[in-house]
């Protein structure tokens, strides 16, 4: 394994899924953010590591950033006329890992077993590991008290304001061992910490027990992708969740956030002023991912920023 | 309540369809028979429940007698894709049923809370009950020893010898309260045993302690109604399962298997030299159920053969 990609769901899939298509499929390990997994209708639901699979097998859906693209809804419809529960939408396909996924939960099979199975049927060549097999649940602190993530993220649309978050169950989380061992390894060329959500997505994986210790630890530069470009997210509530816990929604603020765990750090062309005076190796580049192209150059960037810097 | 009709799957749905169609809906109850209930995928599962509230909303599959005729497949078809069990087929839309009926039934609410919840969303307007709320499961002796009911019934197609069933659990099953009442009830006019077959859908009703007594002590008669025409099932083992278990497969073997239970018994006008010598009033009539027409005169004539008996 030469280089780990930590993820959360749509922006860092896409980096993955560039990486992916640049690298051999034994040199690439993705780690997915577990945090925001669920139970819901009874089905143990990981829509990162979802999103992720997806992605990499070629079936996500572009429009909606979750889900697959050759999906249908029966399901969801029939259930709404049932009075059951619709505000998280889950497609006929999608239900039948979510289904397959939760039986084995219950067998006893780990999530990276059943990930691992998961991805082998859908044709993905790198690997995706949850970030820890234990269960981590991202709450959210917010006007209205503590909420779960998935009512604020889906149900709520990230409307209520946020002012803290926890996550339940990381302080006893082990990280995933193959996660582990990959980030002792010697052979190991890059960490990427993917533009995702620093908060929702990268940082439920820096709160599993050894994580920051291992990647201060690693023998390979640590990179991170903002998730920002002019202060303004792709997808998703960094940017307003940034201002609400009271940083500056930026390019350097995500940076400031990462500190001293990343050694370089890649950011738009746009926010060339954003990111003066900090810690890390900056480089430029485009980190708009709209086509294919763009996700292969970008992963290019990255994997170049971490190779001139590499100890 | 004035009729109750007790049913299996597709014969018995039709049946309480016609009937469903002569009767206002607070004068008819259809009890199912769950002993064909199982657990799979993660889901609680009632074939003979849905099958009856399918038809009663019109919405049935007229080919498979399971299932919606309004289905689409995605669901299963990915299932297969990645390597899950497929041999119990579910519908997206059937899905939904139970998806929301195993949330319910985990939440702490009873089967027959839950059923007529659905059927009440599936607009369907006589009662449909569950023979209890209890867990009852038919098992099947066969060459191969004891195996589940869906295990014989539809991975294996009905194909194994059966020497003997069982039904686990009915021992300590309760009756359904609404049932018991409705048996109980000085207005019934009528109990019509459906054209289903007697070992695996009747059978477990009558192993529900208290039910053959109340049956016997019910002020209305109980009419059955012949699942065999010229000793043939219309669909279904019951044939198969009556010579593999000693029985001539024909209408009057069906009426002797009820013995004392019935006051009069409905067959087809081909099997009057069947029935010669059994112990029920014997009305024939056209038992064969193609059309919507044919239900509501069977239905006419079943209400018919009750009447002329009326204690």
């Amino acid at each position: 394994m030469t280089v780990i990609a930590l993820s959360g769901g749509v922006g860092g899939a896409k980096l993955a899924l560039g990486l992916s298509r640049i690298l051999p499929p034994d040199e690439l390990l993705v780690v997915c953010n577990t945090g925001d997994d669920f139970e819901h209708l009874g089905l143990s639901i990981s829509p990162d590591i979802d999103t992720v699979a997806y992605t990499l097998a070629g079936v996500a859906n572009p429009e909606l950033g979750w889900g697959r693209g050759d999906e249908t809804w029966s399901f969801m419809e029939t259930l709404g006329t049932l009075g059951g529960e619709t505000w998280f939408r889950l497609g006929d396909r999608d239900l039948a890992v979510h289904i397959e996924r939760t039986r084995r939960l219950r067998a006893g099979e780990t999530l990276s077993a059943v990930t691992a199975g998961v991805c082998k049927r859908l044709g993905v060549a790198p690997r995706v590991l949850p970030m820890s097999d234990d269960p981590v649940r991202t709450r959210v602190r917010t006007d209205e008290g503590w909420i779960d993530f998935q009512e604020y993220f889906v149900r709520r649309r990230c409307e209520p304001v946020v002012h803290e978050l926890a996550f339940h169950g990381a302080a006893t989380a082990r990280m995933q061992p193959d996660f582990q061992a990959a980030l002792a390894d010697r052979q190991l060329k890059a960490v990427v910490i993917c533009p995702s959500n620093p908060f929702i997505s990268i940082e439920p994986i820096l709160a599993v027990p050894g994580v920051r210790e291992a990647l201060a630890a690693c023998p390979a530069p640590v990179v991170a992708v903002s998730p920002l470009i002019g202060g303004r997210a792709i997808k998703g509530p960094t940017a307003k969740m940034m201002a609400e816990l009271g940083m500056k929604p930026s390019a350097g603020g995500v940076a400031r956030r990462y500190g001293e765990l990343i050694d370089a750090y890649v950011c738009d062309f746009a926010d060339m002023d954003q990111v003066a005076g900090i810690d890390a190796k900056v480089t430029l580049g485009q980190t708009m991912m709209k086509t294919l192209a763009d996700r292969e150059a970008l992963a290019r960037t990255v994997l170049g920023a971490a190779r001139v810097l590499r100890r």
